[in-house]
């Protein structure tokens, strides 16, 4: 049986690197390498909520991703020159936002926002699901600062478990984990799917970019997948295991 | 075992109407009703494709999604006032989009292009799903009257076969088929799905609006699911029966 | 002395409907139709004002007109996907909500806003007087509707009259009422009056579209116009002779 | 009978000055004043016309109205900086660009455009008005120019006439010509006249301010205006029976 | 030696003028013009400051900055059409701010705003030295008006000086003070000098349009430019002298 | 004498970082570090010139400048969201434009364009000057892979020279270079100084913050910033001399 064309097996992950405290200002901040796809995932900590949710006791917590214009093999616009976020842009920040979100218990957070930014600074296939695996990371470590500095009560507990995300994808026929650019582009069918490190689902986004894709390649994905989070959900815990950077 | 709040079985759809020519001026028209959801959808032809297509003797169909400020609960703002389109429609939109094309073949179309525009009238949950059932009567309705207008030769098949949408979720513990409003906000658990007409998937996107979900949860949906879509398949294949309106 | 070409007499208003509760949401709802021109009226009805007008004792009514991208011969893009609503929109709406407020007592109508939004399905000439004509009767609903909730006293009478409007042209060298869009492009002047329903003019807004025209044909244009509001107000008072929709 | 607030007979316009040549750089620049209300029109003549009007033999005028942040009493925000053009600005600029179109034959005046801009340095009421009356006589000179440099041929004749525009009023229960600003806020009904030279109508735009207006009113007013109108094209005559400016 | 192309010596100032209250409304109001560069200043007084700024005791001064589209040669677009405020446009409101601010004891202003408009009428080059020389006298003017009707106290002095702005450049090889527009175009190097009345400097900015310029030529420059502000200081005082406009 | 907050001399630039390569996609790619403040410069070679310099025989070189929401201490909004892009912004990103075009020969160029992209990863004061000094590295790896690659001829010399760029600042009285942010809050005088490698200015940027600034203030702070520049240029040469990254 052949492999893959970078020689990773079917169900193997590319290299994953988790840099904490790679920016120094925010209160958590993360360089995520998926292979050669890096992205920078802050997370800005802020007393407060937004007037909607004021008196609600409860805290918030949004994302934002952007790619920088030549992340890419051909430069692209700049969306605040075009003065308009693409489609594209919204959709993946609603994504990392929503996955985020799955696993914080807002009450236990108080009345405090957790603002995450994740900007490619080089793209080589799965940005988002890197930016959610990355962000998890920023987050966890602003809500331990959160803590240290007495913004949150030691004894709240404002995740309620992790979470990262990877896609699989159907090329030459075979179902694969975590492709890189020239898969992507080659690959039949995409998802992306968002566990929680216990592994169950948070987000499952599948589409047919060719042929339609029947119930037994659905579920030849999926496991796939499944198995994907949990060794990323590894690689989050290990990176965690750390001492806090500037602590 | 209890029925739902209107009544329904759970794995019943909501009264199905497809009112093809509904609107005289678009080559293809469709007021699509899921109980009370009400969309129009419009399929315009235009002979000619986008400039960056030219010349690849293939066609382009695309898709805007847009709801009338009343259409819900209360009232939101117009997108045009506001000067930009919202992250949910313009999701929405490429969702649309994706799906119709995954139906079309490009090379029989023609350098002409079908735009869809699907108008919520009126609101009460899957409108997103109702848009793209609707979509392609429309769209099979602008085929057939740029073959008998002579755009499109009379031997093409721009049409690869159907595709319909429907959602599901998990209400009260239990998954349900087409949701209305009222259970949509009380879903566990989210899912749209997309087939085409032979029961193949295009689209699944599953999001866990509260825990995240398994496994079993996750394979019972696509049941359902699969289920609806064949339905609705029967409902369009129906409604496509008939007369071609106005002519 | 020949007729239109849709056989109509100079001085004959299009088939006029006006179906309350067309749609469920809104405080007020008519689908107008003038011939196939088609436009869906929908009032809303929130208590409270804008920040300016607070503590004013007084009410407010606005009103914003849109058309469906094909509601029209040709497809027109969506301004929301162009990011700004064009001239034409602006001022349409601008003169719906002048013609509203014309016959409101916003004293009698408290610290409440009706939002009126008409929004064309389908245009045929003349979309701006229908929709005048159909937000009154929408108006009148959302009204009837506060009362019997209790936002505004049974005592209070918010609406002063009834408004309606109606366009009249010059074609083919002869004044003629309510003109359709062949009429529309014919026409060599072109004018929009809007009307009380006791006769008193609200709005009179003619145009010379190609040589500029003399006091005689205006005055004639005046009083065609001024026997089709009644004929339309009589239409309205019809339609409100029936229950509520919905009570 | 007493005078109005400013000792002006009811039929008497303000003073009117039209200072030809005002700036350098346009082909046609006139300072035009009526009473303190102050605007510059330019009219810009480029050969050429848009793509759409390409081929046609037919040339084009345009214009945009605009009012400098303090030409009123209070400072308005510029539109450059919220980034919209409001609706007020862009409703005039449709009616400066619609006068100015009838009395130009397009055939005449080639395949050339002519930009026309309104600014308003100082509004003291009527600022539409003045900015129409203003921009007639910086046409007539770009179109002379144009023929002095070639750009149309010297037996064309581009203007078929001139145009002019005044404001008339209910003031006080009394019809009154070109309002100042007091008398624009204490109008009952307010009503922009534009008019040929030789009396003829171009655009009629009455609007209840209070209550509804009845005919008898009507036609008082507009008797006001077209005598207005024919005053205003005797100062346009004066001011353009001098030499070209600059030539 | 050779004299410039308009006769003037290399540290010759254009024919400088000063018309205070040259419009009605505002607090201050000044045409300046530097030879055929023109630039209707205005100075908009307000009690209160904008939010970020309120409860410190401290006043407020702002500028904008905007040219005419036929102020020019060509015609250019307006920025209220094209939706968004240019670079150049943005980058001299800021210069003008930051200019003005420079004299101002916001302290002794009290929480008061001066917001400046600076509208090129017509240029011919140095249009934001103008600017600023022209938005000094009417800030004076505008702070007298606050004195002499109580927003300020008498014995408060919210200007500590005067401050005017000169361009200078390197035209054929020689320094030259006051560039108009075919000397700007033709200015190997090209400088803005922003200086208080007592000869300091408030801004100073510098850019090679050709080659780079060593320090013998900036020096060089620098020497012209300080006396240029002494001399357009002078025209201020001089033009102050005279009694408030209106009072 | 006391040393400055981080123990360096007046005269002595933070530690500089020149990471050539940090981007794998990009023509040219540079990290630029000057003490925390980090800037990603790319430079994006593309055949070909916008419509406007076609045909002309010259390439075309252009920057954009921006930061990251969290490149400093507290989040910025991000532009694109906001719909536009700010002043500070658009002012750099002409500026760094300005700076790099002085160096580059655009008919050496031939009818190509570079578009240099400077990203604020990490702002700690100096950002415009980092981005400018890190984008020459970044354009002449850009100009030697055109070589290479048969873009522009072996022969030809694009660029004419180097080109850098530092702040200098009076900060507690006394003139420091390479201000970083604790430094910039605190200065009085703020300048920005571009220059080539030979020792020339391109541009000088000096704005009063506080107090006006004299001849002699102005003096002591040009001579520091020459100064800084050429020891920048032996930087830039520095991370020159090694072999192009990937080659």
């Amino acid at each position: 049986m052949t492999t893959r064309h970078d020689g990773r097996a079917p169900d193997e992950l590319r290299p994953v690197r988790l840099t904490r405290g790679w920016s120094e200002h925010p209160e958590g901040s993360v360089l995520v390498e998926f292979g050669r796809t890096r992205v920078l995932c802050t997370a800005s900590f802020t007393p407060g909520v937004p007037r909607w949710r004021k008196g609600s006791g409860q805290g918030w917590v949004t994302a934002e991703y952007a790619m920088l214009p030549r992340a890419t093999h051909t430069r692209g616009d700049r969306e605040s020159v075009k003065g308009r976020v693409g489609g594209r842009t919204h959709e993946i920040s609603r994504l990392v936002g929503r996955a985020l979100r799955a696993v914080v218990d807002t009450s236990a957070l108080g009345e405090n926002t957790v603002q995450l930014d994740c900007d490619v600074l080089q793209a080589d296939g799965g940005t988002r699901t890197a930016a959610i695996t990355g962000a998890y990371v920023a987050l966890a470590d602003a809500c331990a600062w959160a803590v240290r500095e007495g913004h949150v009560p030691a004894t709240a507990q404002p995740l309620t478990g992790s979470v990262a995300a990877v896609s699989v994808g159907v090329v030459d026929g075979r179902p694969v984990l975590d492709l890189d650019y020239p898969e992507d582009v080659a690959a039949g069918t995409d998802m992306n799917v968002v566990c929680t490190g216990d592994g169950r689902f948070v987000e499952v986004q599948g589409t047919a970019e060719g042929a339609p894709f029947d119930r037994t390649e659905l579920d030849a994905l999926l496991d796939l997948a499944s198995a994907g989070c949990v060794a990323l959900a590894g690689h989050q815990a290990a990176a965690l295991a750390g001492p806090l950077p500037g602590a």
